[in-house]
């Protein structure tokens, strides 16, 4: 059988970090804070919202919630971006999407400070990400991904590595996470002749795509890595990830599961990415807080 | 014996749409103008700007070369990027790289406005690449990849394409874009196991390492088509490209040759950008400039 492994871990290791960062920040005087901004009060958003805001707390993160109207209009949603912007307090902002109808996206990630924006809005941070400049902050979820593959001591270097999914959300920018490691990457979408024999030959799969269950048992090699981003509930109402984990888990070396896999690793990433950019924003740097703990 | 696809029919095609649409401007009252940026005046920066400004001549691109002395200071260096971004009659500019040492291009590549950067230098235009954001610049070289498949008719949707190399300026960005038209895209490198195991199959190969003629005829399978981005000089001093294309060419369905591939189309997807830069700049849109041809 292989090594379920689970994103708590991971998570504890890192809240553990973040929580010793935020002391040697408040003997600085400084306190790291995220603002949150959601329009309207979608379910999803709100559910992600208390995970963040639980997360945040138990770190020592300041977090302010902005609730905006769901009928919002795109000249005041801009203003409230650019008060958080210049409000030096305010070190993180996570706005979440997809925005309603009337704000266009693709004006207003241009709108956010990329210092500020710690889960890869700003086409900078994509750009950054892409050009593997790490004063960036990539995506929350591909990170979480790559978090948990250094945690169990998978090093992707040279390895090769099939993706599933090619979306903005995982699959584009976990490929290119991958690659900024050296591994040899894949990548699958809906358009792929057979996604299955790219998987096949894979020392790692990595599948984010939302359909349940998609990737079987006979898409995986014996020893494979297997990290699972989907999250899906199935018509028997079960939740469920993207890959038939009851019959790889015998055959992969190590899975995630889903529930309590990539999912529960997010929010210690948007933690870290906060006092990434609170660091950045006060010029401390990692080498002068370890001066400080000596 | 495959078909050599060579760069000058797409160059030619190329240049002949811009050359309509440089009419088109000028009936507005528009002339598009693109800026060189050198610093010194090293021999394949002179190479290119040659070949630069007799594309830009023919399409009816205005140019301005700016040489500046190789022992810049970085200030003086920035104010005449700022210069030439705030001088509304240059509609592109190309800054040659790498920059000299006491030029810190990490910084340098947030000056350039993204608007005029017709080769990717900026950030911005490598996420809007990443993105699939059409209003951006992706780099000129790994866009000559892109149009020279369409030239010649190779669809990439859903078609194994594999990529060698990985750097910046050719792997990285051909990846990217190759992904953003639905192809599966494999990336190889330095650190790849075997890279012509995962040639061996595709139905696309794009070489660009810099490695004279490291692809051999045993990595490529019947009927391939085959894209050589290297260009190199060999012990015995001749020209060729990252593939042994003497003998890949009997077998490959259509392969681009060294010199006359590529290369040849690069300076054309150069001019290309600065009259959608233009475009851009003066709100014109292609679909006015058919108004205006009705």
């Amino acid at each position: 059988m292989g090594e379920i492994i689970k994103g708590k871990p991971v998570a504890d290791s890192i809240t553990e970090e973040l929580i010793q960062e935020v002391e040697l920040l408040s003997v600085r005087g400084i306190t790291p804070k995220l603002a949150i901004v959601r329009v309207g009060a979608r379910g999803d958003d709100l559910a992600y919202e208390k995970g963040a805001l639980t997360k945040c707390k138990k770190v020592g993160i300041e977090t302010q919630v902005v609730e905006l109207a769901a009928d919002i209009t795109q000249d005041d949603f801009i203003a409230k971006i650019q008060e958080l912007n210049n409000d030096a307090s305010v070190n993180g902002m996570l706005i979440f999407r997809p925005l309603p109808q009337q704000l266009d996206e693709s004006v207003i990630k241009y709108i956010i400070s990329p210092e500020k924006d710690v889960d890869c809005f700003s086409p900078v941070n994509v750009g950054k990400m892409t050009e593997g400049d790490e004063t960036g902050f990539p995506p929350c979820t591909p990170t979480a991904v790559m978090e948990i593959l250094k945690f169990y001591d998978v090093d992707v270097k040279g390895k090769d590595v099939t993706v599933v999914g090619a979306s903005m959300v995982v699959g584009k920018p976990v490929s290119i996470l991958l690659l900024n490691e050296f591994a040899t990457v894949t990548t699958c979408h809906i358009f792929t002749k057979d996604s299955s024999k790219m998987t096949k030959e894979a020392d790692v799969v990595v599948v984010g795509v939302g359909v349940p269950r998609l990737v079987k048992e006979n898409w995986v090699r014996e020893g494979a890595v297997v990290i699972d981003v989907g999250i899906n509930v199935d018509k028997d109402g079960n939740m469920c990830g993207d890959t038939d984990f009851d019959n790889i888990v015998d055959k992969a070396a190590m899975i995630t599961p889903v529930p309590g896999g990539v999912g529960s690793v997010t929010t210690s990433i948007l933690a870290k990415h906060v006092i990434k950019a609170c660091k950045q924003q006060h010029h401390v740097n990692s080498k002068e807080i370890e001066t400080v703990m000596n």
